[in-house]
Order: C-alpha cells, then structure tokens, then sequence
C-alpha cells in the first residue's frame, strides 16, 4: 500500500488540457483511478470509448452528457455510468466538475 | 447495456441505515457500483475491510478518515483510496456526503 490513500484537494495540481477543461488524477493503483475534471462553460468531452468501466459524478456546475444513444442534462449531485467500450461524451453547459472513476486505471492519463 | 446510465439524484431513493447514516446506491454494473452515503454529525462507519478496491470522494461536510495506520481529517472536494482488503473507517465531523465507488460491485448492498 503507497501513501497516497488520503489525498487533500489542495495538494494536487491541475493539468491544462485546453479547451476549458482541466483535471487531477487525485489517487489510483493498478485497479481503479479516481480523478477530478474541471470545465468552462462551453468545454466539450468528445465522444469516446475505452475498455474501462467508468463512474461519475457530478460535483457541480450542469453538463449535457450522452452515453450510447441516451442523452441527459445532469446537474451537481447525479450521476453517470459507462459501461466497459461504450460510446461516451460530455458538453458543459455551466462550469462545473465531473469526478471520474475509472476500473482499471487508465495508463493512458 | 441497462438504461441505469444516466441517474438524477432526485429519482432514487434513500435507504436509511441507523446511526445518523443512509446511502443511495446510483448505479452499476458487476464491475463497478457508485453509491451515496449521507452521514450526520458523529455518524460512524465502523472500521472494516473487504477485497473491493474503492475510491472515495468528500462531496461536503467533514470527516475523519483512516486507512491501514494512516488518520486525516478530510473535507468536500477531497478523496481516499482503499486498497483491496485494507481496514479503513470514518467517522463524520460536521454532516455531509461521501461517494464510494467500489471494484467490483458490493453484493451486500
């Protein structure tokens, strides 16, 4: 076990990926990776898939997100789920932060 | 792929737990599950363990935490990760919510 079990939000940096989004990979290990992503109005998560189940939530902020063929208007405190190799993507319509968790972790972040 | 993949807090239901505790479970799959734990003041999640891999974050509120022989007061917007089969408890400082997210899914809940 590392020591990367409590993790306070003020001791992680952002990484710029442009776009108006933003993220932290706040703690993983080789199962599971849990990161927080903040967008601008406006920033778009274009649609996606990858092997890995994926959970989020939404922390804040309100996001149109469509996974397969559903799409929704979430807000702060939903949530949304991506099953393993579905089609996924999020537009945000007010700036907010999404947290996702991935299993297994993503060696791609 | 079930139709559980777009899930507003408003449409599920709290189960209440004793304690000052109640959880919502939002969503999963066998490999994943995303719940909800609303604790009040001096609510306790006893010390325990379990071969699951979670990922936590603090939605609101305070809490402390501990993993293995690690202790840290954690607050909204921060996170911790156990380990499979690591003891971890919290016990709730000032009301609020956790979301745990667990690999694979709790069969128990």
């Amino acid at each position: 076990m590392n020591d990367k079990t409590l993790v306070r939000d003020e001791d992680m940096e952002w990484l710029e990926l442009g776009g108006g989004i933003k993220r932290k990979v706040m703690a993983h290990d080789e199962k599971m990776m849990i990161v927080k992503v903040a967008f601008e109005k406006g920033g778009i998560g274009a649609s996606h898939s990858h092997p890995h189940t994926q959970a989020s939530y939404v922390d804040s902020g309100k996001f149109e997100i469509t996974i397969g063929d559903r799409r929704m208007e979430l807000k702060g405190g939903d949530v949304y789920f991506v099953p393993s190799d579905v089609l996924h993507g999020a537009v945000c319509l007010e700036s907010g932060v999404l947290i996702d968790v991935f299993s297994p972790r993503r060696e791609d972040f």
